[in-house]
């Protein structure tokens, strides 16, 4: 996730990505590297794993992300003065990585391996300079012909990994 | 939709109802039933064609309902004193009617007709006897186990309705 100033599309995308109805998502990790002023880049960091005391709503993202640049803490958030490019270099070993882009393999086509790590840009896309450097640690995937806000890219993304992951358990069951 | 007092959640289905990253989706009708305080129910209707002058951040949504609630106007923005029922028995010899349930059939396996309406309920579910008379004009689709945001059920729906439209339209250049 690479932004370029417009804080709303990140606390969109914080709620997509780690959000189910009455729940969170455990095995969810959301970065984002923000490039707005003061002092990018600020590199922040979601663990679903030790998340608490958070809801759906902007205004508790807001205040997250104030108390983070106050110096304060949250349980499972956390920032750092990383670069886009240093923090996918620490991640690209242990993950499989995918960038989307329209015009990348479909998704509906596209075997997504495990521990997958997926960037997104903003809403006006992944500068290029930052997408060819992405492409040297993983491969293009497309969701189509439609420019999805970032936020509903992310729900894409975990709709279509909760269904597969759903037939493969049913495929288990049914032949074990 | 049909909502007890979230209003947070219905901007958040307002803007995955009908927006993609740069434009509107134009062939979407939004209907929201507010049950919430001071004077329910009152029945908030946005029409794709019509609509102007907005944005995905919850202010835009904000101002719009707060003119609309104190007399205003806003283009392509409604609102009515009507019931879901009355609602559902005016919409539903247009629109073939699926209702979002847990146990319904999976979307996956489900034709979906033309023109259709989506039916979800806030966070709490809908209520069993709004299902009860929902089901009277149409059928549970299910997107599976995991209990989706009301807000990425809309994007899950948007996403497989563009991926059947793409398809049929790729199938209609192979074969002509």
């Amino acid at each position: 996730m690479h932004d370029a100033g417009r804080l709303d599309i990140v606390y969109e995308c914080i709620v997509t990505s780690l959000f189910l109805s009455h729940g969170l998502r455990r095995d969810v990790n959301f970065n984002a590297i923000l490039n707005g002023p003061p002092n990018p880049p600020t590199h922040l960091r979601i663990n679903g794993v030790d998340l608490y005391d958070v809801r759906t709503d902007i205004g508790t993202w807001q205040n997250i992300l104030r108390k983070m640049l106050s110096g304060k803490t949250h349980p499972g958030v956390s920032t750092a003065k990383t670069s886009f490019e240093s923090l996918l270099k620490e991640k690209a070993p242990h993950h499989s990585v995918y960038v989307l882009e329209e015009d990348g393999k479909p998704l509906d086509d596209s075997e997504i391996a495990d521990n997958p790590l997926f960037i997104l840009g903003d809403h006006v896309g992944l500068p290029k300079k930052t997408e060819t450097f992405a492409l040297r640690f993983g491969e293009k995937i497309s969701l189509g012909k439609h420019p999805y806000l970032a936020a509903s890219c992310i729900t894409i993304l975990n709709y279509t990994l909760d269904q597969r992951e759903a037939k493969r358990r049913n495929s288990k069951l049914s032949y074990p």
